[in-house]
C-alpha cells in the first residue's frame, strides 16, 4: 500500500485545450512525470474543455471550464506544484478591445501571481510557472529601431498591446521570483508554423496556411513579398523549448528575464521551396500572390534573426529545417486523421 | 471682460507636497504657463498639504491631501491638461512591504492612467502625462551583468521592487501613449544630491548627508569606498530636465521609452574634494569614513556611467561640476532659511 505515500506533482496548464496547451499537456502526461515526480492531477483551464482523446480520457487530467479571471478563486483554492500559464487574449483581440486585453493578459497574470504568492507564504514553497511570452514584445520604436539580429539583452519596445502586455508579464514574473514568491522562468515563443486547423484574424495566419491549405488540395494566398524572412518554430519544437525551461535547474536558465527560444530565419520563398520538394509542383501553384500592405507592414515589423546563447545552453536548438517543419506537420496530421 | 474667454491650463502634481514635486511646483508658478497656455490651477496631490509658502500662498494651488488610490476618484472628477506623476513609496519601503509597494506605485498608477484614458475619451484631448522613473530600473540580472556604459537603449533588469515597479509603469505609459490615451513622457531621474533636510532610510542618503551635515557643522559618516563612483543631478538640474521632457514637442523626444536624464559622474572622493575647497579642511574633517557592507553592495550595484543622446537632444546637460552643485545647495539654502 505505498500509494498514498507517493508524493506527486499537481500541475495547472491554462489555456490549456488550446493548441499549445494541448500539445503541452499531451507531453506532460506522455513522460508522466515532470521535475522528477509522477504526476498526479493535470488541471486544464481553459474557455473550452480539453477536446483532444489523448487528454480527456486520462484519468489525471481536470478540466476547468470558463473565464480565467472568474474561475481564479476556485483555481487557487488548489495548490499547484508547477503551473504553465499559455491563455492569452490574442494580438487582434487586444488591438481592437484595449480592455479585453488589460483584463485577460494583465489582470489574469496578476492575480495568478498573487495567489501563488499567498500558496507560497502558506506552504513554504515556491512553484515553477512558466509563462509564454512572445517575440511580439519586439517593435521599433519611434526612437529605438529594432536591431537586425535579436539578442538575448535587446531591449524590448513592444508596438502592440499584446506585446505591451506581455513584457509587463514578463517583469511582473522576474520580481515575483527575486522575491521568491514564484520559481518563475519566460520563454519567449517564435511564430509557430505549421498550425493545423482553419485560418484565423491573426497576421500570421499565412505563415501556417500557405503549407496546410495546399497540402488539402485547397488554394490560398501569400500576403507578403516572398523575400519577406521571418523567425518560426514547429509545434514540437516550441513544446521541446516550454518543457526544457520548465525543467531546466534554475542556475541553468542564465538568470530570471525572458530567454528567447531558438527561432528557423527562413523567408517565405525557402518556405514555398520546401513545400514544392515535399509536395510537388502542383500542391505549391495553390498558393498565389496577392499582397496585403497592412499585413505586409505588421509581418515586417517583426524581427527575423536571433541570437540566443541562453536557449543554446539548455540545449535547445531551431528547427533543423522548414523542410523537416513540413514532414513533422504531415506526419502528425497523418497520425490524427 | 476677457477673462472668461482665456483658456488656461489645469496642471496635476501628485507627490506635490514632495521635495521634488515643491521645486517642480515652484517652477511651474515662476513661469507662470506651460505649454503656451497660462496655469489656471495647479492641483498638488500628497498625503500632506504643501508647505513651501511660495506654493501654500498661490491662489492658482489647490492641495489635495490624503492616499493617493483613495483620493484617485475624486482627483479624476477633475480634467487636467497636464499631470505630473510624482508620488511614489521608495525603494526601501517597497522592498519590506511587498503589498504597499504593487497598491503604491503599480495599482496607483493603473487607476491614473485609466481615468485619464476616459478623459481622453470623453475630451477627444490626450493629456500631457510626466511619470518620473528612476535609475533603480537597471540592476545586475544573474545572467545579463549591467553594461559599463547606460545607453538609451540598454535592457533595464531591475534588482528591487521599486525598480521593477518603475520599469512595469514605464511600459504602461507607453502603451497608453501609443494608443493615443495620455500623451505620455518618462523620464529616469539620478539620485539627487544635495538634497536639504535629514537623513532618510534609502541607502543612497548619505550621497546628500556627507555635504549637507557638515555644511550645518554636525558630523556624519561615509559608508562606502571613497572610490565609489555614482551618477548625480542637483535639484535643479532635475526639475529643469522633468520640465525639459514634460515641455518637448513629442517628435523631440526620440521615441516613446524612457529617457534617463543626464547625469553626473563623480567618486565619492571627488564630492569630498569639492566640499573642502568650497568649504575648507575643518568641514570635510567632519566626515568619518564608517563602512556598511549593505550600503556598499546596493550603492555598488547602480549604474555611475551613462551616455544619454536623447536627453542631450533636448538641450539637457549634467551639472558643470560636483562644485557647483555644493554652491547651488549653499545659494538655495539661505535663500530658503
Amino acid at each position: 500500500m505505498t500509494m498514498a505515500m507517493t508524493k506527486g506533482t499537481k500541475i495547472l496548464i491554462t489555456g490549456g485545450a488550446g493548441f499549445l496547451g494541448t500539445q503541452l499537456a499531451r507531453a506532460l502526461l506522455r513522460q508522466g512525470s515532470f521535475r522528477g515526480l509522477p504526476i498526479e492531477r493535470l488541471t486544464l483551464a481553459d474557455r473550452v474543455a480539453p477536446a483532444h482523446p489523448d487528454v480527456s480520457t486520462d484519468a489525471r487530467v481536470a478540466a476547468d471550464v470558463g473565464d480565467l479571471l472568474e474561475r481564479m478563486p476556485s483555481l487557487l483554492a488548489m495548490e499547484h506544484d508547477a503551473v504553465f500559464h499559455l491563455a492569452s487574449a490574442v494580438s487582434a483581440e487586444c488591438e481592437a478591445d484595449f480592455e479585453l486585453g488589460l483584463r485577460s493578459n494583465l489582470d489574469a497574470t496578476r492575480a495568478l501571481l498573487d495567489g501563488l504568492r499567498a500558496q507560497t507564504m502558506r506552504t513554504g514553497t515556491a512553484p515553477v510557472f512558466f509563462f509564454s511570452s512572445s517575440v511580439a514584445v519586439f517593435g521599433s520604436d519611434p526612437g529605438i529601431p529594432l536591431p537586425a539580429v535579436i539578442r538575448d539583452d535587446t531591449l524590448p519596445t513592444p508596438q502592440s498591446s499584446y506585446g505591451a502586455q506581455k513584457f509587463i508579464c514578463e517583469q511582473m514574473i522576474a520580481e515575483y521570483t527575486r522575491k521568491g514568491y514564484i520559481d518563475g522562468r519566460v520563454a519567449r515563443l517564435m511564430t509557430v508554423s505549421v498550425r493545423p486547423g482553419r485560418p484565423n484574424g491573426a497576421a500570421s495566419s499565412f505563415l501556417s496556411g500557405i503549407i496546410r491549405e495546399p497540402l488539402a488540395g485547397e488554394a490560398t494566398v501569400c500576403p507578403v513579398d516572398p523575400d519577406t524572412a521571418v523567425a518560426l518554430a514547429s509545434p514540437a519544437n516550441t513544446v521541446a523549448g516550454i518543457l526544457a525551461v520548465a525543467q531546466a535547474d534554475r542556475d541553468a536558465l542564465g538568470g530570471r528575464t525572458a530567454i528567447n527560444l531558438p527561432a528557423l530565419t527562413v523567408t517565405v520563398r525557402d518556405m514555398l521551396q520546401a513545400l514544392e520538394s515535399v509536395a510537388g509542383k502542383k500542391t505549391v501553384g495553390l498558393v498565389s500572390q496577392v499582397p496585403d500592405a497592412a499585413i505586409a507592414r505588421i509581418v515586417g515589423g517583426w524581427p527575423a534573426r536571433f541570437e540566443s546563447p541562453r536557449a543554446a545552453a539548455l540545449g535547445l536548438k531551431p528547427d533543423a529545417s522548414y523542410r523537416a517543419v513540413i514532414e513533422q506537420y504531415i506526419a502528425q496530421n497523418k497520425t490524427q486523421a
